[in-house]
Order: C-alpha cells, then sequence, then structure tokens
C-alpha cells in the first residue's frame, strides 16, 4: 500500500525527533574525552562506561557523524568541535609509522591492535572529508584524499597486507567494493576528489558482474576472483544486512546520477533477492547470514537479529520506494521499520539495543562495543529525515 | 543425594552404549576418505557432507580417538586402521616448511590457512603420541616429541610466532596451560616423554598462581603477566566450559598422583567457581560466556549452550564425585547429565546437536564444521565410561 504524503510527513518527522532527542543525546556530550581526545563509547545499557578503549574505526564513525550533522542540519558549534575531537584523535594516535592505521587503542591513543583489514582507513577517510567541509580546513580534504590513494593501493596490491590465506582456493569479499561506493561517494561531495566517480563506476561494475546472481537470485557476500561460487561454507555464506547496504548505497548513486535507471535497477535487484533470504518470515526482522543453497549456516549466531542490517533496510526500503513509487517497498518499508522500533530501543534509557535473539529477545544489553557505537542507527535516521525533507 | 552403586553401574551403560552405539557410528567408518586419507568431518544433521575441507586439528582429535578407543577398549583392526588415515594425513600435508603446521586444507591436502596459534599441533601431537601405543611404532612417538619440543619452544618464546596485539597492554591466555597438561599427560601415557611430569607441574602451579582468584571465586580466561586482571572486555570474560575442561585435567592427575590431595582441593574449587559462574539457574545448562563482575559480554552469543562445555561438565563432576564422595558433585552430574542428555541429542540421526539457543532451541544443526567434530562428546562418553569402569 503506497504512503500517504501525511504519512510520510510524520515519518520524517518520527526519523528527526528519534536523531535529535533520543539517538544523539544518549552519546553527545557526554562521549567526549575531554582528556585525551575522541570518544569514550564503549558503554552499557544506561550509558555508564564499561571500556574505556578506543575502536579507531568507530571514533571516525562518529566524527563523521558530528561533522555530517554540522554540514546538512545546523551549524551548531558544539558539533563541530565534537568533530575536531576525533579528527584530532585519528591523526595524533591511530596511524602507524607504515601509513596503516591501528583498530584498536588505549584510551590515552597507545595501540593495541592493528588488523590486516583496512576499515579504520575507511572510517577516516569520510572523517576527514566531512570535517573538512564543516571546518573550512583544506588541510583535512588532503588528508582523506592521501588515505584514500593509500586504500587504493591496498585494493590494487593486496599482496602489500599479511595475507590471512594461502593462495590455494582465493575469494575475494563484497566488503570492499560495497563500502568503497560509500566513501568516494563522501569524498566526491566534500572534497570534489576526481577519482571517485571513475571507481565508483567500477566498484559498481564489479558487484553487479561478480557478485549479484540473477539466475538463484542472491547477492553473494565472497565469490572466486571469476565471480564464479566457491562451494564451502565461506563461499556459501550470505550476509542480507550487507547487501541491502550496498543496494542503497547503488540507490544513492541513482539518485545523484539523476535517477539512472540502470542503478536503480541493480539497487533494486539486489535489495528484492536478499530480503526474500534475510526477512524472517517467522518473527520478523533480518536475519544476521543465510546459506545460498539453505545448508546449515557455520556461524552459530546466523539467526539473531543485529541492529544494523534492520537500519541498513529501512534505508533502502525507502530510498527504492521514493525511487521507484512501487508500494511493495512501501510495504516492506513499513514491515521493518515496524519491527526494528518496536524491538530494538530501549525505552528506559534510550538509543536501541544491538542483539537479540531470533525471537526478539535482548541477548546483550550493550550500547556500545568494538563493533557497535553511534554510527548506523544515526545514520538511517538522519538520511530517511533528509531524504523525506527532500522528496 | 549420593548416588547408589546400581546407578553407577546404570550410567557406565549408558556412556559404553551411546558412545558405541550412537556416537561413533555417526562418524565411523563414514568419515574415512578413502581418496586423499585423514577424515570428511564437515557433517549435517542427518550426517550429509556440506564441506569436504579439512580442519587440521579436528584431523588430529578424531584420530587420536581412533587410537584411543584401540589402546583402551578393544583392538578392532579398523579402528587402528583409521587412526593410521588421520596420522598419514597430518603429516604427509599438515606441516609448513618451517615446522609449524596448517590450519585448514583442502580435501586433498592444499593449505588454506595457518593461524598464529598453534591448536593443529596441540592435537597432533596427541594423535601421534596414542597412535604409537596402537601400532607399536616408535616413529610416531618420536614425532609426538618433536612437535611437543616445538610446542614448548613457542611456549617460552611467543615472539617466533606472528603476534596479534602489540606489546601496549599484555595478556596472557588460560588456554596454553589448560590445553597442554592433557597434551602431556597424554605423552606422558604413551610415550613416557620424561618431560612431561615438570610442565605438568609447571602449568598447573602458573594456573593455581595467576589465573584462579579465590578472592572473588573465578578462574580467569585471560589475565596480565604477573596475574591481575585487566579491566577490559577481554580481560573480563570467563569461559565456564574451559575452566571446568581444566578442573577435570587437574583431577585427572590427582588421581594419577594417588588422590593427591592438593590437586583435589585445586580441581574441585575451580569447579565450584565456575559450575556457580556457568550454571544457568533459569533454564539449565553451563551459558557460554560471562563477564567475571557481571557487566555485559562483548560476544553476543554469549548466552548460548554449546555441546562441549557440558561434556566437559559431565566428565568434571562425576571425577570430583569418586574423588571426594561429596554428594554435591552428584547432585551437579545428575543436574547436567540430564540438561545435556535431554537437549542435545538428535533423535532422528544420532549424534548431538552443538549449537543451542539459551532455551534449549537448536540454532544450526550442524553435526560437523571447522570447530565441531568427534571430540568432545565420544570422549566423555570414553572417559565417564572408563571411570566407572575402574571405580
Amino acid at each position: 500500500m503506497d504512503y500517504k504524503k501525511a504519512e510520510l510527513e510524520q515519518l520524517k518527522e518520527f526519523y528527526r525527533d528519534r536523531l535529535l532527542e533520543d539517538t544523539l543525546p544518549f552519546w553527545f556530550p557526554k562521549s567526549l574525552d575531554q582528556e585525551y581526545g575522541g570518544y569514550l563509547l564503549m558503554r552499557d545499557r544506561d550509558g555508564s562506561l564499561v571500556d574505556d578503549d578506543k575502536a579507531v574505526w568507530i571514533q571516525g564513525r562518529f566524527s563523521w557523524l558530528l561533522s555530517t550533522l554540522y554540514n546538512t542540519v545546523e551549524q551548531k558549534e558544539e558539533w563541530l568541535a565534537g568533530a575536531k575531537s576525533g579528527v584530532d584523535f585519528l591523526e595524533k594516535y591511530c596511524f602507524d609509522t607504515d601509513g596503516r592505521m591501528f583498530f584498536h587503542t588505549t584510551r590515552d591513543g597507545r595501540p593495541i591492535r592493528k588488523r590486516r583489514y583496512f576499515s579504520s582507513e575507511v572510517f577516516a577517510i569520510v572523517a576527514f572529508a566531512a570535517y573538512s567541509k564543516a571546518s573550512g580546513e583544506k588541510k583535512y580534504a588532503d588528508l582523506a584524499s592521501e588515505v584514500f590513494g593509500r586504500c587504493l593501493n591496498y585494493i590494487q596490491h593486496p599482496e602489500i597486507l599479511p595475507a590471512k590465506f594461502t593462495d590455494t582456493r582465493p575469494l575475494k569479499g563484497f566488503s570492499i567494493p560495497m563500502i568503497f561506493i560509500f566513501v568516494a561517494q563522501q569524498l566526491r561531495e566534500y572534497t570534489g576528489d576526481i577519482r571517485c566517480n571513475e571507481w565508483i563506476d567500477r566498484w559498481i561494475q564489479e558487484i553487479e558482474r561478480d557478485f549479484v546472481k540473477d539466475d538463484i537470485r542472491s547477492v553473494m557476500e565472497q565469490v572466486k576472483p571469476d565471480g564464479s561460487i566457491s562451494d564451502h561454507f565461506d563461499g556459501r555464506l550470505l550476509n542480507p544486512g550487507h547487501a541491502i547496504e550496498a543496494a542503497w548505497f547503488i540507490l544513492h548513486e541513482a539518485r545523484y546520477r539523476n535517477n539512472d535507471p540502470h542503478l536503480i535497477d541493480l539497487g533494486c535487484r539486489m535489495l528484492d533477492y536478499m530480503w526474500e533470504r534475510g526477512w524472517d518470515k517467522e518473527h520478523g526482522g533480518i536475519l544476521y547470514f543465510r546459506d545460498v543453497y539453505d545448508k546449515p549456516v557455520q556461524e552459530y549466531w546466523q539467526d539473531m537479529k543485529f541492529w544494523w542490517p534492520h537500519n541498513e533496510t529501512i534505508i533502502a526500503t525507502l530510498l527504492a520506494y521514493t525511487l521507484t513509487g512501487d508500494e511493495k517497498y512501501a510495504d516492506w518499508h513499513r514491515l521493518v521499520h515496524d519491527y526494528a522500533y518496536q524491538h530494538f530501543p530501549d525505552k528506559e534509557y534510550g538509543e536501541w539495543f544491538g542483539y537479540l535473539h531470533r525471537d526478539g529477545r535482548v541477548s546483550v544489553p550493550l550500547k556500545g562495543n568494538m563493533f557497535k557505537g553511534p554510527f548506523h542507527l544515526p545514520r538511517q535516521e538522519w538520511y530517511c529525515w533528509q531524504l523525506l525533507e527532500n522528496f
């Protein structure tokens, strides 16, 4: 059933109010680390700090969010100062001497762990890019472009990084083209880096060519280098929330390119396939993992409901609806929005729980840890609000 | 309530029958890889193969089990031949040129992954040791001692292995002293390696000094090098099943040393503390993770019920009961035995499910994967049967 104009207006206000009156106040300003810079984000359900370590990628994410609010919502000085605290911490403590970034530091910035992956870099780039716009300081645009260039080099020369697997049966992951579409979109928006359009085209083409399987209606998470399916646990594993997140990055690109019909079609196909595979018809919500051939998944938490796939699916369905007018997407948006806002919010202390069992019971009440922080939920509320503002 | 003699007799027959008529037939002989050697163990609930890769540590575990049955139950030629298939595969395909072992190979023995840890070596040692006794071939005793020596070197010089963390805030893990007590016990039994007693003493002393906390009634999973608690997610994390497994290794040592009272006391304290922290008073069963200060645990599957902590707790409570006669342990043994045999067995296809939700529903029906295979369950059934045979 189509959304009526008044309903969309209500939705817009709902997302705005949740963001500004519930989600953001849970984290800000109390998470600002006045002593060392950056943010103290590993918090229990009531907001009390359970660990003062810092996950570098989440430092970048929150700094990006604060700059983005400053750039798009209101030029609040406290948001700008908050964003600066994050970029300062990243710049001062989070780079190793080889130019790569750490993943996990102590509160005062001493490195605990550096990973093989470059997820810290991903969110440092968007934090620097958004802050360059917010502050007007070109230095941060340059820094964002420099780290982006390093990442392009890792992508083109993966042998630079330590290998997790041998060359016996190589697989390539969906994560890289997926997340770098978002990175390049942000970098383009705030710095105008001229490499972005070409790379976005390449990553979208790679996803369409190698990861989207129309014959079996699926988006793969890992494939062989030639795009074929590896019939082992790892090759069969699907992550519906991840694929749906990529779907809306592509739909966002379609919108940026004057509603490019091919990109709308691609994003909607990805959403369709992974809604079919991910939506839990029994309990509602998006399942975490599936097997492409419906075999059992090795990861035992596979049927849990994590917060973030719901944020990504709320965005993707709303964006698909605004781009196509297909009432199927309005129906799906209602389903996932209602499920999420009925099950995840902590009515007592605000924000969302992150980890529910399949039937909706809370598994761990943490609001923040090495993997959850102020990102997917506030980004969703901000994006949907802004989308409906301009619809 | 104490166990009556007839009840113990029934229990003994129960464990024997389950092992020989249910658990072992699920895996053997059908898992023997007639083409490449080793075992095909990644199986769905009905026994069908879902992945033909090989987890090296589980190859070692199953080979150890078959030799152990041959050494202690009956000299069946098929068990000896089955054990040989595993040691041959390990020897032929699973060592890298630097003497370290791979973790994951293809069916035909091409390496896919080598980890930082030496869990493959742990189970290769016990497989070689048990097979040396079964076959009478001294070559395998020498091989077991050689790999054991390499592991002692890794333990004393951890800088040889790739580091996961920086030196900023080092922690040492319970896993090493814990699992190597078992390894050295096996090596001593089958090869008489003269290093074993001294090392078992050192590891037990390390556990008692650094990991067992009488003041807060806990066994830690990771501590600072001086044995103090690190108040972060990783330092607070408890793994009750793991600590209880170590408790029975120490009780086994107590029995070997003519019921050494200090070791009985130590093993029982560890069991007591972790039963209190791990037993789920609401649903029954052993919870997977707990936080030492009852803060929320970062790992979202923390309240699931895995098969193996139940196997280890069945052994530990029965062994504690036979060593102390304390009826508390008979009560606990009844509780965990009844919970486990009511919830885990697959009544249709045999063997146990591995992964239940907190309330006992099955999460993943797999019988074998990279982490589950024929080890904890058959070892428990074998050990408890043998214990009651000689009680």
